[in-house]
């Protein structure tokens, strides 16, 4: 197996913008290679994380169109979808084709464009990730959410203030990213007044719809040892998946998918929970933040949130996470988030974090399909 | 590197099916595992090859319904999309997730539902998968199709004769698989004398709307040699990439992604075109057979045409082409094809096909997406 190092990373301003999704894969993937100094030409695979380009824009073969947009013909082209993980997805394929030897340089990018829809035709096409028996009687992704978050407060007795405490600090983070949508600080009290969605959790649990896309380029760690100036290996990546139909869960306040694809990342890598420090999590409710980073074993099942209100995952705590403001703050177009996760451990990881720079060696990113019905965790080290 | 090999294969009935897409995936996944006498849970990652359910059916989220069904979670799992090519795009992750030893069982399954959406409705999404500034002016794959051939005919002076015979050769073939939509021989009369779709090309030059679904099961080859009666090597496989714009080709008779697929796979086998005994093209219109195979180098470029009329490429021939009937008579749909051609490969390799057998030890499937936009070429050979 090769050793796989990741040598570029870039993304685009995240928030509503003008275009189509291939404007703005181009805009990232363009980026990612000017990053690494690496030409198209160089390029032997491009994958494209993107879950639903024909249904947001009528438009399919888009890897196709950005492998003639980068002029990167005839590198071998492919859309990679696990839809909201799509991109922690596309990093496990990039990583995989490095790792079989079938390309010596790969380039990801991950992008959705999202905003130009009526909300009822984006939340109808995220909806129809879930299982039909659920998602056809109204019980969508939000749904889950607040029935899971309802479970976690009363099973382990927090107060609702720790939930908005998440989405508190990731707004502050994200302050700091200059691509993520939301720039503003919120206080406790606009996320506990603002309207309710899915009792307990109000508009303020919840990421928006967003536009963006985000890139990284793979190669094996000996080809980056030669000529980069910096780059993260990719010490531990596994994917897996729990019952698509949420209802048949055990105990839903755990994601068997996350627990499994971090027990194999975790294995791979030799490193532990004790090791990570840093992470980016799938806070596309704030409740999920607290369910990964439980089942990730950062925390102890049902711990999560008295971590969150002594501070031990801001900035400057113990185990910082979500420093780039996570999909709270940052934004979440779909197929990008995954990507962008990895952006952001690599920028923290080879010290260009600016002003949200943490001290980190090793980080690890988490990226959730529905409602955890598919997770990879994938985890780096700062390369020597 | 991993050496990896196919040890199970299934297809379904192709043709006009009740139920959606993760109903034919369920059957042919569990035929697969069946076959391989598999069971569920020993599968690492579960990929699906699938161009459109979204569009075609309101349904995303699919792998994750097929792990349910399988009874495979928490397998990884993820949809290949290449549009018209996902299936091959399969194969060649199916290889990877082996070959980089990611995964030690994986589970390939192409499907596709459509003919249940109007013809209108199909080849709206069909159509999307070309560059924009085509398709919106009218410029479908069919008209590319008839513009090529035009210009192949007039070029290497075939006569449109020729064409007609790729329709007789692989209705002739499809009579005998018994999974093939269209089971029944056509005379040069019938394809002459059908009803103009692109000029030169008559309905009986066009592959059909089909639903369907295929699998097949890969493991590393020491894995294989321990416990399988038979399997197959995957000797070679690369993909390619030519222009997305059709119109910037300098030779539309060529098809860039083909040649560089096939040079790429031949490299890996240590194989070239005089060592293939079986093939399966993509004959989504008639004159896509003389591309490839003239472009995979078994015939001189402008000879192709000669080669069919010669008897060459039917079943008793030198060089058999499409023993499973092809597109054409088999059916496409668009996910499933290429893992169909990896199924009538190895059906034939581990000496399974029935009445379509041929002597063959080493097989190629070439899958086209869209106009030559993407290609993927995958060499087998039967197992020691």
């Amino acid at each position: 197996m090769t050793d796989v190092a990741i040598v570029g990373a870039s993304m685009t301003q995240f928030g509503q913008r003008d275009g189509w999704v291939s404007d703005l894969l181009a805009e990232a993937g363009q980026a990612c290679l000017e990053d690494a100094n690496v030409a198209p030409h160089e390029i032997d695979h491009l994958y494209v994380s993107n879950m639903a380009s024909g249904e947001f824009e009528g438009q399919t073969g888009v890897p196709n169109m950005l492998a003639h947009d980068l002029g990167a013909i005839p590198a071998y082209t492919q859309r990679v979808d696990q839809t909201s993980s799509s991109g922690g997805a596309g990093i496990y394929a990039a990583w995989q084709s490095v790792a079989s030897g079938a390309s010596d340089m790969t380039l990801l990018v991950g992008g959705e464009k999202m905003t130009h829809c009526t909300t009822k035709e984006a939340t109808d096409v995220i909806a129809s990730i879930t299982h039909p028996v659920e998602y056809k009687h109204g019980v969508t992704l939000p749904s889950f959410a607040g029935l899971t978050a309802r479970l976690y407060l009363d099973t382990y007795d927090a107060p609702r203030d720790s939930l908005a405490r998440v989405a508190v600090k990731n707004h502050k983070n994200g302050v700091d990213n200059p691509h993520a949508q939301f720039r503003k600080e919120v206080d406790l009290d606009t996320v506990l007044e603002s309207p309710i969605v899915a009792d307990p959790l109000r508009l303020y649990d919840f990421c928006p719809i967003t536009d963006g896309s985000a890139a990284l380029l793979f190669c094996p760690v000996e080809v980056a040892e030669e000529y980069a100036d910096d780059y993260v290996r990719i010490a531990g990546v596994g994917g897996a998946t729990d019952t698509h139909v949420v209802h048949e869960r055990a105990d839903p306040t755990t994601m068997g998918g996350v627990v499994d694809s971090g027990e194999i990342a975790y294995e791979m890598s030799g490193y532990g929970p004790e090791d990570i420090d840093v992470a980016e999590l799938h806070d596309m409710f704030t409740i999920l933040e607290f369910l990964q980073s439980e089942d990730l074993g950062f925390f102890e099942k049902g711990h999560a949130w008295e971590a969150v209100e002594e501070g031990v995952t801001e900035r400057d705590g113990d185990l910082p996470i979500n420093t780039s403001g996570g999909l709270k703050s940052k934004g979440h177009p779909l197929g990008a988030s995954g990507v962008a996760q990895g952006y952001e451990i690599y920028t923290q990881l080879v010290g260009e974090a600016g002003p949200r720079q943490v001290d980190a060696e090793v980080g690890l990113c988490c990226n959730v399909g529905g409602f955890g019905n598919c997770v990879i965790t994938t985890i780096m080290e700062a390369g020597q």
